[in-house]
């Protein structure tokens, strides 16, 4: 095989009560792309989309995590990719860990399965990096393994992919204003308080339970974000009036995805994503701000072969 | 029946990674308690124990808790409440908590169970508000129903019971020292650092994921208290030495039980617990302070009924 095109897709990290510990996969949008061998050890990156992101390899999320694989495994040939971004970049569900962990997933197809799936997560986040400045998993990973996963903690990465209830859903509006992640961090006051955090246990605690139990009155009442939502908020426009919107329009829950802006509601089916698309977008239909609205059923599958 | 006989058990509350938010019942020890009808609507205690504990009902954590469904239930009669405590007073295992919980237990069944479990943690809590100033469940829930429980947050009080792998062990050392709940609170600072917060987070979801799982590596590298245990540690002597000998010995992990003085270790089966009691009797046999260990199943019942 020497080339693959594979999809891959966007993730809501944080989900609440998990900040930088919890992400999940959504079946849309994502990313495509194309990854084709070529004789040189080196990496070349063509961008089908309009968003005029870096095809530097070194300053590009997929160049960065190919060209590590190709160090490290001292490869004598190279990778062509082709990336056609399905996500906005900077939109807050994981476009650059869409096209790093893409990258790395088919270059471990192109090669025949030589790196586990811890393996990839690392390259993954080294791509992943050149766009936030960190090393984080809570993106790349449900990219990468889809679902739902727990970052345990970093050092070795210890990481669970938590099963996900059949009826689990996610509607997702994105505004088209850009956050930086670095941004979106600076934001944050190093110092919370204790009885803060531990209530923000509580409901992790409640959401990992109801996940496992398929409780949804439990996931409800736990996708609850004490620490970090109140001080990002204001980075979003009309953000509590998104998500009362959303609980509204039945949604278990709703909050900031990943750093913003986008903002996510998960939902007990269907219908009810769908509910919630009409309620979010009628909040922003007249605000003159350019955004998107996907309803996806979480993807438990994660990056896939397309051909 | 107008008379019944009970055992309301020890627990663990924190369990390390989930401070104010997890606790978990002991075999053993725990208090034995009669409670009979008494023509008048007050109540009676009696302490066959030598803790000299306040025999007033409006002093006493179980004489309280009687007191409180006397009220509401507007019954016309009362109690007499006898108390012999396995559970050494202010030793971080609950026991306030056992006889607040063992009374409402009885209670409710000698008047033919009206209570729901909610109701009964209500006034249990009512009880162990007379010796910790808080209303707090995270050592009445485990002792009334057993197991691991998990309090995910109050108003409404949102419980939940984890369930508990069959090998789970604990070992448990008390140093006969007093430490107040009040003063253990007192040393904690009211802020912590979020990276702090994040840690401790990502360690109980993996706790909670490893219960649902019996998953001992995964519960074994959870079990770690970034935020309270560094700031209590000093209030026990060689708390340290001991969690060290815990872990040589083959603990999944160690740390403080509930403020303390009390120190427990999570173990994968009964040898290993035994092991693990060796190991910390090593540590405080020479000390001259005066202490017991006990090793115990987790007690998924919690207070049960003698005769």
């Amino acid at each position: 095989m020497d080339q693959i095109k594979v999809f891959s897709p966007g993730t809501i990290a944080n989900v609440s009560c998990g900040f930088d510990v919890l992400g999940l996969a959504l079946e849309t949008p994502g990313d495509v792309m194309v990854v084709k061998k070529i004789d040189a050890p080196l990496v070349q990156i063509i961008h089908l989309d309009a968003y005029n992101l870096p095809t530097d390899p070194e300053q590009n999320v997929a160049g960065k995590a190919a060209l590590a694989i190709i160090d490290d495994l001292k490869l004598d040939y190279g990778f062509e990719i082709t990336i056609d971004k399905g996500i906005h970049p900077g939109s807050g569900i994981g476009s650059s860990s869409a096209s790093a962990s893409g990258v790395v997933f088919a270059i471990n197809q192109l090669l025949d399965t030589p790196l586990s799936e811890a393996q990839q997560m690392h390259y993954a986040m080294i791509g992943e990096y050149v766009a936030s400045g960190s090393y984080h998993a809570d993106n790349v990973a449900p990219a990468l393994i889809g679902g739902i996963v727990l970052i345990r903690g970093y050092g070795p990465l210890d990481y669970l992919k938590i099963p996900v209830p059949n009826e689990l859903w996610a509607t997702v509006i994105t505004p088209k204003i850009p956050i930086r992640t670095f941004d979106a961090r600076r934001v944050l006051k190093s110092k919370v308080l204790l009885t803060d955090a531990i209530q923000q246990c509580g409901n992790l605690a409640g959401f990992i339970a109801g996940l496992y139990t398929a409780n949804f009155g439990l996931i409800s009442r736990s996708l609850v974000d004490v620490l970090i939502e109140p001080q990002r908020a204001v980075l979003i426009p009309e953000f509590y009036a998104l998500k009362q919107a959303a609980l509204e329009a039945g949604a278990l829950g709703s909050g900031i995805s990943g750093s913003g802006p986008s903002v996510f509601a998960l939902c007990q089916g269907e219908s009810k994503a769908i509910a919630v698309k009409t309620a979010l977008n009628e909040v922003y239909q007249d605000l003159g701000i350019p955004y998107e609205i996907n309803v996806s059923k979480i993807n438990n599958q994660g990056v896939k072969i397309l051909e």
